[in-house]
């Protein structure tokens, strides 16, 4: 089948959907895939297959390639004054990580244009991409998650929450901006360090001992799928390079070795998030385990490479919910009320 | 001041943003203004001043007017093969209500093709358009509102609220699909009713003898600055075709006459749901007071006629947000880490 993957975007993670989508590429090998790069100035370009390497970018050759501008049901790549344009019409993967693919923005725009796409949908990012909003998700849905304080930048800061704590700012991904704060001496670096990166920052304890656990799943042909659980490799955090590295993941990991309650908690909690709310979507929660009760760290709607090493049959996964993809319904336009008062008035 | 109102969409709601666009095009008279129409077909056309008349759109007369395209920071007008585009590059007033305006569409392309706008943002959408979520943050942010319950297409609803109640989708303004319920016999009517416009429903009891008051306000220059406060003429509630005709109000309205600890109360309920979520936006937010509560209704993130009637001098409010509003800032690419990788392996 055929399939688009959309990379880049104007984000801090920009470099991480690159390596995504080049990782994508060999994944989704038996598809006929097409590639469209969004450069950090919101320009988007058609990329040749054999051209997907990281140098492509950092060096700016794809600047070479042939420019795309979004129309009705269309990516659509102009011909030259007298050649017409060609359309690309595929369905898109939005594989854009952070600020644009995660914000909504693109959700937004391949809704306007009528473009199919896998990817959350505008409230889906809300409540995803911003960890303040996830948490008033969670606490709406009935969903447990860590306790947490916010900080606002320019503003005193009164956190209550005892000694280590986590610190983060509240919309970005992939532990940039994140920290672990020991004790008081270290907060306000650790907090300027965050607001670097946004005025809002969260405050969470530091979990000694907690347990994570990772589950991905999407919904097609009228159930959720989901993927294998996964504990990942822990160290006392992932920082930014070692995240980096690992969004290029393609080996099938292991099972975690947890009790069949334990995993059905952890999807019963999954759904909770999902439904109603990510379809059209592969997403990974992240889940703390934490004196015996589930915790959503976060939800990942646009994972690393698509998590797909946490998929038996990956190629199977993204074929069958491009066909389960939701449809925005467009309302008909009448002017029933305009008709009806301009007769009134005998216009 | 230059000012360009964007209106129409494809909304149940365009007819109205017609009449608010044209009521607009009188209280906004000392300005230089343009007005850009969305269609419902999602093309956008450039509408000459003197054809801002209903009868314009109704008869399909805009399609002989320039169409127009989004472009970085603009949007462009196409001037035949070899005439180049002019670009519209004025501040946008998203003046769409309902879908596409009010739903996060129109705020991300406008932040993706970085044009100015007044307007709510993506998150403020989110929050907003859909009454399921205006709940979370009410929960989330210590904002009272009427109690609720949901109900989802195709599954058993069990609605242990009491009668009288009223039924309401979950994601459509200007009363569109409401119902008052007087007893269980009315009900499931009622919710097929409201199912017709939106498969997520919300359920809230009629609270007899309840007080509305509505109250807007925008952010400029460090300050939230507050409408008057109106009590709105009540029915036992508008219909659609009401709301319709009061869209295009544009005379001032008289000061509700309330005590000044329940103003003070209203403003301090409107500062919460507004500061840091709403900043580039008029709003407008319809309370209840109840039994001596202050309760949320709704959110209009985009009131019909921009509320202009409850403003002394609206003009004024509309220049002074337009030199408020909110820049997204745009995070700089760099190749460090491909950079870094493609040094180690030596390519």
């Amino acid at each position: 089948m055929k399939l688009t993957i959309l990379f880049g975007g104007a984000s801090f993670e920009h470099e991480i959907s690159i390596v995504s989508a080049i990782t994508l590429k060999e994944k989704l090998s038996s598809f006929d895939l097409s590639f469209i790069f969004c450069d950090g100035d919101h320009k988007f370009y058609l990329i040749e297959a054999d051209k997907m390497k990281a140098v492509t970018f950092s060096r700016g050759e794809h600047k070479k390639m042939p420019q795309l501008s979004l129309t009705q049901g269309a990516f659509a790549q102009k011909k030259g004054v007298f050649g017409g344009a060609v359309e690309h019409k595929d369905v898109v993967l939005n594989m854009i990580h952070g600020a644009d693919g995660e914000d909504g923005t693109i959700a937004a725009l391949l809704d306007f244009y009528s473009i199919k796409y896998i990817g959350p949908r505008v409230d889906a990012c809300t409540f995803s991409y911003d960890k303040r909003y996830t948490k008033y998700l969670c606490e709406s849905i009935g969903v447990k998650s860590v306790r947490y304080e916010v900080a606002h930048k320019d503003e005193l800061s009164n956190i209550t929450i005892s000694y280590p704590l986590i610190v983060k700012p509240s919309r970005l991904g992939s532990s940039i901006g994140v920290s672990i704060v020991k004790e008081e001496s270290e907060l306000d670096y650790a907090l300027d360090v965050a607001f670097e990166f946004d005025s809002v920052v969260l405050v969470e304890p530091f979990l000694e001992g907690v347990k994570e656990y990772n589950l991905a799943g999407y919904f097609a042909d009228g159930a959720i799928h989901y993927s294998i659980v996964e504990e990942p490799h822990k160290e006392e955090f992932l920082d930014f390079e070692k995240k980096y590295m690992d969004f290029s993941r393609s080996e099938q990991v292991l099972k975690a070795d947890i009790s069949p309650e334990l995993e059905t908690k952890l999807k019963a909690n999954f759904d909770k998030v999902y439904r109603g709310m990510f379809e059209g979507a592969l997403i990974r929660c992240d889940f703390f385990v934490y004196h015996d009760e589930v915790l959503l760290n976060e939800i990942n709607p646009i994972p690393g490479s698509m998590a797909n090493y946490l998929f038996e049959d990956f190629a199977h996964s993204i074929e069958s919910l491009s066909l389960s993809l939701p449809h925005a319904k467009r309302p008909k336009i009448s002017y029933e009320y305009i008709h009806s008062i301009s007769k009134a008035k005998g216009k």
